[in-house]
């Protein structure tokens, strides 16, 4: 645990993510936009808040430094939210060294998410309401906090509700 | 997730573990023993139940089948209580393949503990108060069950309580 650590190893990387880490695509409300609804896909890791070297060298494989880990009571998240570099940066490394756990599906799902958002269908209503669906069938922790507060319904009567 | 998964990479199973293992010391009441506690050491790696292949996988990298694999519930338990395991096949892994965690500390007293049995130290009641000693020093989890249901002194009295 001194400064003799060897470099990080990209397997380890994944071996590490597909234990601890979570491919997630957020919804949230937003006036600004024409369907009303943001999607927001993100990237990320947590930990007990002691295994900070551990984590900064995780940032680090991503191009990040420690300014992108964040402290909630006592864990730490590494987080990337940026659609640029989740395309850019973390799918190329989970498609050169490929997940082995179930979190492959949604890390595949949260990949045809970036695909539609860069080709801007998220701001069709058909569009939307596939990401949404595809969002819904991620993660299936009936813990997840935003699943709770939000049937898939709430979201999908949004776009239904102003429809012409 | 075919049969087109390539082999597992050593450095994957460090970062999985990394993750997702526990390097744990048990003690339980055997009235067997001379000393009336026994020491046991143990290796696991937890997941959902859902991710049996790459579960089995785990297990196979530990020269295990999946008759080693329990299911409790909705978690899928990789398990090697054998010290001769342990010290064959689990150690060497992890003195080549280093984990990067904290979790390095609880291998690392895993280790000790293992020396300590190989030598006979355990029978000793210096040697078992060391051990008891250091195995309440790992997983600091305070939701550790085994570790709540009964505090250090729960042990340390019954070498007391009957020293000569």
């Amino acid at each position: 645990m001194g400064n003799d650590r060897s470099p990080i190893h990209p397997e380890w990387v994944t071996g590490f993510v597909d234990g601890e880490g979570c491919f997630f695509v957020g919804l949230s409300k937003n006036v600004k936009l024409k369907l009303g609804i943001e999607v927001r896909p993100s990237f990320s890791v947590s930990q007990g808040s002691a295994s900070k070297q551990v984590m900064r060298e995780l940032a680090a494989c991503f191009n990040h430094g420690s300014e992108q880990l964040r402290v909630d009571r006592y864990t730490l998240k590494y987080e990337s939210r940026s659609a640029e570099h989740l395309r850019n940066v973390i799918c190329p490394h989970f498609d050169r060294y490929p997940l082995r756990s179930q979190k492959v599906a949604d890390f595949l799902t949260l990949k045809r998410v970036l695909d539609m958002m860069s080709r801007g269908e998220h701001r069709t209503r058909e569009g939307l309401k596939d990401v949404i669906t595809m969002a819904y069938k991620m993660n299936l922790d009936p813990n997840s906090k935003s699943r709770r507060q939000h049937p898939i319904e709430y979201w999908l009567s949004m776009l239904d509700g102003d429809a012409p």
